[in-house]
């Protein structure tokens, strides 16, 4: 069933704005009568459309719905920034997969000149992005896509965990690092990883890393992309923390 | 290092012919003394270009490789045709995850309509994406994309594990069929995965592959698209048996 995140404002009100009402006219096409999810992150209902006008839909709460579908872990992306659209696929991929913060980083190996200054129209889409794919994906909760940022200018004190994916580590042919970390995930961690961008992570990154407490891991003998890096590290923490 | 499946003809040979030759002078700008890694899938060798000519690139044989980056287990993909170039993108990431075989398969939902007369040229195309893939990898073999079937037409008696990835196991919170398939996995098993195209595999479909001895597996409570489901898989099974 569709679902919609909306204000807390407006859930009071019981109404929907915005592009969600494009959505519900015309790619739903919704009629009044049919069922539909919304949510604010906190409270989520089953509701009923009862009427729908130009730049407003209201509803009528038919039932409260109690969505744990959130990663027992947060789990805090430090991306480094690739090539071409790349970053929208990681999102939305990541956000099916349960992330909880995705910070797209400029790294010494990132080829994409990022405008810091324009990047604010950047960072209201990706948000978008997330919102919709949290939306398709039943999550309770839409992950922060925040600015762009520089690697140093990051603040790593509140992590439990911090993990970095790194290719040497697989050619090396380190095998037990990743599961080590993972195996000591309890409910309420927090995990943060960092993945480089197309030609992986310089040398002095991993050391400036490694000196703040992140673990170097591979991820199987394979070589994956930076798209992919990501993926795999989400479906293992799902898989060795919300499955039995 | 970039590598090339060639021939086992040509390797004996020592050139390299083909699209190949293309990659080589226009995308890597390779000149005589460079390194390369070549491989027939079964023996793979670091060698140095020593001519490179119109149609043709020469090489001489440095020292032999050991690639061990193939999945312990082979996993056959069964994936319900999808919409647009999703299938494209399946075989790009679960190539790079180790897959050992993709059959696109027409199943009750798949909105796409597969012509199979006119479907060779696809598979080819398939193929080459597929060995691009497995280049980049850096994997040992290149996976088969067989040209699209009916579910009906597939014989799955070869197999020594069968599961389907299906939603309404996530929704009706099942939460260990999952592990325990691939926590039964030893070394030169066969998995056979079936994921369904974008609005799931329909009922019946489930009943008929329960009756083959397909098992029904949850993929964590989260709504995976079509194209995760297989990372997901995957991922999850080089965590499983390949990480220690």
């Amino acid at each position: 069933m569709q679902k919609y995140f909306i204000s807390s404002s407006d859930l009071i009100k019981n109404i929907i704005l915005g592009d969600d009402v494009f959505h519900i006219k015309n790619v739903m096409r919704g009629r009044i009568g049919d069922h539909i999810i919304v949510s604010d992150e906190q409270q989520e209902y089953l509701v009923e459309i009862t009427a729908i006008e130009k730049n407003k839909v209201k509803f009528d709460i038919l039932k409260e719905r109690h969505n744990q579908n959130e990663l027992p872990v947060e789990v805090c992306l430090i991306q480094g920034f690739p090539k071409g659209d790349k970053l929208e696929e990681i999102i939305k991929t990541s956000t099916q997969l349960g992330i909880t913060e995705i910070i797209p980083t400029l790294m010494k190996r990132s080829v994409v000149k990022v405008d810091f200054i324009k990047s604010e129209t950047k960072t209201i889409r990706w948000n978008k992005i997330a919102k919709e794919a949290s939306e398709q994906a039943d999550r309770k909760r839409i992950p922060l896509v925040s600015p762009p940022k520089k690697l140093k200018e990051l603040n790593f004190s509140h992590f439990t965990h911090k993990m970095v994916c790194y290719e040497e580590s697989a050619k090396n042919n380190e095998q037990s690092n990743f599961k080590q970390v993972l195996s000591s995930l309890i409910k309420g961690d927090k995990l943060c990883v960092v993945v480089g961008p197309e030609g992986g992570l310089d040398e002095e990154e991993i050391i400036i890393l490694e000196k703040q407490g992140f673990i170097c891991c591979g991820l199987g003998p394979r070589i994956l992309r930076t798209e992919t890096a990501i993926t795999y590290v989400l479906a293992s923490v799902s898989y060795e923390v919300e499955l039995k």
